[in-house]
């Protein structure tokens, strides 16, 4: 028998808590940092906190035994509130309204559903009137909560993108009745004519009375917000940011704070950091007279809460002193007391976090709530430059620096940006926020699905929205960037374009959108559905037409942050290039090696096809070693090329992998250029090209089993690398050559391939009298060379996982077809992530380990490394690190993410070792 | 330092011998038994035998360093030979002559190098001459000898199948010149003008001079023999036949005797029971005044040794029996002093071995010499009979009769024989010998390169030679049958024909072969290349045209050896089945159950295919409802039938499989019919097929893949299961489905699935108020499913190993487009079998055992079985047993072959743990 019964509710208020920080898993983020705010005395509303576990048990029992099980604990919480508040729940004289929000381990804004303003019903609504003296603000709080109850906790929603709100619906109908432009319009007999046509909809829609009980208002919202934890847009939300279903989230229940209690109320998002570039300025925005939905929702333009802020906002927006200064003045102006209260307030929570806070507030009547405080969401500029000042300011040390960058952001800062000559000439069309920064070029389309459909087409949209929603998100995903017509820097569209590292520009008010006739209008150019527009995300800019984009620079933080990481990892990181031009490229992001070179892509262009072509087209050997005569030159200047750009660091060259069908063509016309151009009959190219067909080119003749059928391939390839790497010796240049043989699957397979290159660069040595060093070794990109690892590595010298073909093969799975069935899954859940995007540790990385482990037993100082495009994910490089490979092999613009992802490897490993 | 030299060359003699016969590996199995043979008193040539490690050494070192090594114990060797006959090696007076034989571990019959009579030069054969009183005895000797020697030793050989043969055209040429037809014509002066001639072509092409020196002769004959073990003949029977390359073969060097030394010498070979069917006579064949050669190569038709052989063979030949007496004579009638001794010989061996003997014999002027003796090769029913009398006669016990039978040559006894009706028009238009049992109906090709050719465009043949020889095993290997206008039961077309379980006639001296005109005339008839032909090989008839064949019976020894497997083995044998009858077939062969019901080929056919296609061209899921609702009623009543010809055993039964494409018709004028069925436009049938088109098809939606994005399949596949089932138990029939998922790669598509089916069972369940029992599991196919196999089986009641796919996926290799690489893997040696036909223990193999022990590890009771084709094979039955499955699963006529292997691997099991 269990002595003490599980505590399911954490109470918090008055500089007191029974939770705090450390305590995410359980109470959420948001209801840690509320207990832990308390606990070091920032003003916040009063509550308690609903745990993750309460979440759980809501999916596992069911509504029913969960209020069984936890409503004396919630009766308890409502009385600690009603005692610190010195207000009573449902007392119409003296009444105590509260809020129901989620809040989950990580943060998903917006995903997850909230009430505000409970406890209101007919008779408290007149006690709320009477009490703070202001009946429209009591009507227009209570029609408010009905319309958020009605439409979180009974469902009477938009069914479909053109369904509209139905309580929008009723409020756009009375406004018509009475002629209105404004919401502000409305009096407060209109509001209380609203709510009782906001009750009928419910009574004839639902079919039900709206609930007058505040219990009854309050158990329905705590579990309509558990509820929402399985909405579709939260899972699609939790899927792109890797958070587990079986987290759950809490649930937070406060005592409501208003900010649309008249002019001394407000409401406001801060951030003590600027959440884009990462600047060290508080910054952040208000409203007067507003419910924090408001500012959020992007519908009033919100003013800014520093009088900096609000000069640098007057300066982009163009709008003059004067104008700013009367219409948009900050809140340091307008309420100094209360800014200078809140400045001291976010001082305290970032030196206490130790990170970039997120801050929502609310003034009451002249007083300063705080609502929220969370790590804020930033680009990955301001997640480099935050890191590194931080460090600098010996507020966070170097491991937690490096922590604090998530590897994919860096991608942000590799982003291209406008090719300012290109941008000379281009025409600004509008202007709006600069909400996420970089620059995007793109076809216009008006809504996420098409979006989605467009860019599955291949082609570059701009997503061009009134505001966003989260049912957006798939297509914001998709988007190049993304414009919005309504909204500030803290709206839906801005803080998750953020998130998602994409150019985004809000609030751009000069534009029109019309969903019907497909248009934005800017001013007086019109653009149609498909139509190209350029953004600027980092200026607030939108351009008429496609604007060339260019690379970008790196700031010194960045710079910094890579050498830590360096410091730091274990594994090293190579990159994939064909070119002399992305080995530089590569080389100058730190790349310390080639960790794939395909010769493939040597072979098509201009005159190379051709002798390619011949070889494939000759009838036996001799006609196939004139051809590759031909090529032997061409391949050894590129080899040169490489060589050069690498000098003194590895490459890695695989020898010819694809399928000879790739070298041919398939199109008549082109056919007949070939008969012409080799001067043989037509029916000749078109039966080779028939003969190469295969049913599953995937699993054909390709990889080493060309080079093993057609050994003078190998030959004359082995021959390029060596004679590039000696005509360089002689040039006093230093190449390292790795010859890599593909699709290995047998020992013997491996040893005929290393018996050809080994002859034939002996062969070189004897001629050129001199000598170079290079190893031979395999990709392991077949299962069965996994499993025979061990027997492999007698003959290779490296291995180097190909988990392209790895993942194809150990799922089953053809890359080129999995697009019928691979999105059904991940929306299923069948799959959790795309296999082919972060490597599957379960199957995939089981042959890895076992291939590593394997290998080393026979030959123990193996080169171990990854060349497949997981090198370059950060979940993968971690993967890698902890096989222990040497080295990961990724994209150019890949190998800063991958050198923080191995630093961060490290890091977690020590961390895991210590518990 | 080592005390004692290594031994290399063992001698036997006069009743005494260093080795005996447990010293197969190192002796060979010609070497083994002439020690052996010494020690229980058989008369034998002395000798000595070069190990089958100088072999080895001989590729490792060469052959001068060889020679070094073993000088010494030759000549100690020799000189024993010397002096247990009395003659000296090169002694032109008492001349002693050797034989120098291969003698691997395994038997390889005629595919390595003999070299005969040496020691000869023109001296010594004078001294021969004189010894014996016999000059023409002595120069055909010496003109074999030069011939034999100049071919294996010096390579004077035809080099391509139209050239001739260089010693045969010289002899051809003179019996021209001298007007004689027939070899025997041949004076001794044209025998001394042969071995001129001879002699001369070898310095002419060859470049040097035929070596006169004895040892010369003997160095050169012995290294000839180890080279012979890498010719491309030997290589091609060890890859047939399974034989590891570096086994080696060992040397014999004899004291020649001879057969050829006039009328009371001779030469034969006898087997202890018959080698066709097994009767336990001693039969054999024999010829008079002749050399060993003589016998095998079948250029005289030999008579029988025994008086019953010898009317056995009259009847069969048509000979009276005066023309036999007088004609063909046995050895029985012919010699009977000798014949008693061999009689007594033969049955002291056969007891001594315990095994049917093959045994070579030499009369020397009127002494018996016996030459070699071996287990006997026999067919299939041979096999069963000897492996069964031998039981009975308690001469071996159970495990041996089981061991005696090779599990593949079952499938022999399970071959078709001539429908009787058929037979009944057909006519016999040549007769020959009963050379290997069974019927064969083909198109007629002469060359063996013709044979592969038009087999593998799917064309059955029959290949009809003259006489055969090694240069023909792979024609033989993929012809129906063989037809041979000479030689006789022991010629080279009936041993390896009987070998290959293929049937064969041979002898047919009545027919005419014309390979240039390629025609085969059979009295009045002449057949053309490709006309059709029929042969018994039980009865050595041949027919006119197509005879049509019916399924075998079998004997009453081959139902006692299937219950002694069954007794032993601990695998169970199911059977691949998609219909009731071969369900039925199966069941008769002693199958206890179906692994492997591919539901999909109940969707091809009359009616069915139309409904299906409904299916896929439905463009929601309500009009794929609607299809599958037609289709229902089809596969219920398919699985009735099933279900009833397996009552009371289980069926698994797998969900639909293949990519829907495959259902779909891809030629214009099946769309256009189709479409019309259909009544849709043409466009839209063609662009379904574009939409189901796949680059990879084996990769791609398909499997479980298909069910769990088409849910209302999988689910109206298990109603039509659980329905028959209990329509069945309505009428008291037991049917036992185990439902089985395809191409499961992670537990949450297994998961999906099997909720699918456990909620449409319970379904049916409830309306029809009853229940039966039932298992879900699946196929492991893909790599990934055996990696994760502890996962999947938390889902999965049993695992059944699809190692055809599974295969494909570990090798990366598509079987549809392996032709293209695999023929030449296999030559290069790069595979030493089809993996597609011998499980691979290394990789796949690597995964299965996995995959049992994770899958064991989550559900202790997990059913593990096997139903790729491997499941017949019997080394890959030998694996499942070792992997610890419940059972194989194989096609109706390979149970019996999987219910031997399974015993056999119990045995060899054992026995191995004994060591």
């Amino acid at each position: 028998m269990a002595k003490t019964q599980k505590k399911h509710v954490y109470l918090f208020g008055d500089r007191k808590a029974e939770g705090n920080a450390s305590m995410k898993s359980l109470l959420g983020g948001k209801g840690a940092n509320l207990a832990e705010m308390n606990l070091i005395g920032v003003p916040v509303p009063p509550g308690f906190t609903i745990t993750t576990e309460v979440c759980t048990l809501y999916y596992e029992k069911g509504r029913e035994k969960v209020i069984g099980l936890i409503q004396p604990e919630v009766e308890k919480g409502v009385k600690s509130v009603e005692k610190i508040m010195g207000t009573r729940f449902g007392d119409p004289d003296n009444p105590c309204l509260l809020s129901v929000r989620s809040g989950a381990r990580a943060s998903m804004p917006g995903m997850m559903d909230t009430v505000l303003n409970l406890g209101l019903n007919d008779k408290v609504v007149k006690g709320l009137a009477k009490k703070t003296g202001n009946e429209r603000f009591a009507w227009d709080s209570y029609r408010r909560f009905v319309q958020m109850f009605g439409d979180v906790v009974l469902g009477l929603k938009p069914q479909s993108k053109e369904d509209i709100d139905p309580f929008e619906e009723i409020i756009d109908h009375m406004k018509e009745e009475k002629g209105y432009k404004l919401d502000t319009e409305l009096t407060t007999a209109d509001l209380k004519e609203l709510v009782k046509r906001f009750k009928k909809a419910v009574r004839e829609r639902v079919g039900k009375e709206f609930p007058d009980d505040p219990w009854e208002q309050l158990w329905g919202s705590v579990m309509a917000v558990f509820g929402s934890w399985m909405n579709e847009r939260a899972i699609v939300y939790r899927k792109l940011n890797g958070i587990p279903d079986d987290w759950g989230t809490a649930v937070n229940v406060q005592a409501m704070v208003f900010g649309n209690m008249g002019e001394d109320s407000g409401t406001g998002v801060a951030f003590t950091r600027d959440a884009a570039t990462g600047e060290d300025v508080f910054n952040g925005e208000y409203l007067i007279n507003a419910q924090g939905e408001d500012v959020v929702a992007g519908i009033r333009t919100p003013q800014q809460i520093t009088l900096l802020g609000s000069h640098r906002w007057a300066a982009l927006a163009r709008v003059s002193e004067k104008e700013r200064a009367a219409g948009y003045p900050s809140l340091e102006e307008v309420m100094p007391g209360i800014y200078k209260e809140l400045n001291t307030i976010q001082q305290k929570l970032e030196d206490h976090y130790r990170d970039m806070q997120d801050l929502e507030f609310t003034i009451q009547n002249g007083k300063l709530w705080l609502l929220q405080t969370r790590n804020g969401k930033r680009t990955g500029a301001a997640m480099v430059k935050i890191a590194i000042d931080m460090l600098r300011e010996k507020k966070i040390d170097k491991k937690t620096a490096l922590m604090r960058v998530e590897p994919n952001k860096l991608d942000e800062l590799l982003h291209p940006v406008f090719d300012t000559a290109s941008l000379a000439g281009a025409k600004v069309v509008a202007k709006g926020l600069p909400a996420s920064p970089g620059a995007a070029t793109g076809q216009i389309v008006f809504h996420a699905d098409e979006a989605e459909e467009w860019a599955a087409q291949g082609k570059k949209v701009i997503l061009v929205r009134i505001e966003t929603s989260p049912e957006d998100l798939k297509g914001m995903h998709v988007a190049e960037g993304i414009l919005t017509a309504r909204g500030g820097m803290t709206s839906h569209a801005a803080v998750v374009a953020r998130g998602m590292g994409k150019c985004c520009v809000s609030g751009a008010g000069g534009i029109r959108i019309d969903y019907k006739k497909r248009t934005l209008t800017c001013d007086d150019v019109v653009f149609n559905e498909g139509d190209w527009i350029s953004l600027n995300g980092s200026e607030g800019d939108v351009y008429q037409g496609k604007v060339a984009t260019r690379e970008p620079e790196l700031s010194g933080d960045f710079g910094k942050l890579m050498k830590l990481a360096d410091k730091v990892a274990r594994l090293k990181v190579r990159t994939n290039a064909d070119t002399p031009h992305d080995a530089q490229v590569a080389r100058e992001f730190g790349a310390v090696g080639i960790g794939l070179c395909r010769t493939e892509h040597m072979f098509f262009g201009e005159g190379k096809i051709q002798a390619m072509r011949e070889m494939i087209l000759a009838k036996d050997e001799a006609g196939r070693r004139k051809a590759l005569d031909k090529l032997l030159p061409i391949q050894r200047t590129d080899f040169e090329g490489i060589f050069e750009a690498m000098h003194d660091l590895p490459v890695t060259v695989r020898l010819l992998d694809p399928p000879l069908h790739e070298f041919v063509p398939h199109e008549e016309k082109e056919q007949n250029e070939m008969a012409k151009l080799m001067g043989i009959p037509l029916e000749e190219v078109q039966k080779k090209v028939a003969e190469l067909h295969e049913f599953n080119p995937m699993l054909g003749h390709r990889g080493c089993r060309l080079g093993n059928t057609y050994p003078e391939i190998s030959e004359m390839q082995t021959r390029a690398i060596i004679e590039a790497a000696l005509n360089l010796k002689a040039r006093g240049i230093r190449a390292v050559p790795e010859i890599m043989i593909p699709l290995t699957g047998t020992l013997e397979e491996m040893r005929l391939q290393e018996k050809i290159v080994r002859e034939t660069a002996e062969k070189v040595f004897s001629e050129r009298g001199n000598r170079i060093d290079y190893l031979v070794g395999t990709m392991i990109e077949v299962p069965r060379a996994a499993l025979t690892a061990d027997e492999i590595a007698e003959s290779a010298e490296f291995f180097s996982f190909g988990t392209n073909d790895l993942t194809q093969m150990t799922f089953g799975y053809s890359r080129d077809d999995a697009g019928k069935f691979l999105p059904v899954y991940l929306r299923k859940g069948i799959l959790k992530v795309d296999p082919f995007q972060v490597l599957d540790r379960d199957g995939v990385g089981k042959l890895v380990e076992m291939a590593c482990k394997k290998g080393r037993k026979t030959r123990k100082n193996l080169k171990l490394g990854i060349c497949g495009e997981h090198g370059g994910e950060p979940s993968s490089v971690e993967f890698c690190h902890l096989a222990g490979l040497h080295y990961v092999s990724c994209s150019p613009f890949r190998v800063p993410i991958a050198q923080l992802a191995a630093a961060q490897a490290v890091i977690r490993e020590k961390e895991a070792r210590k518990k």
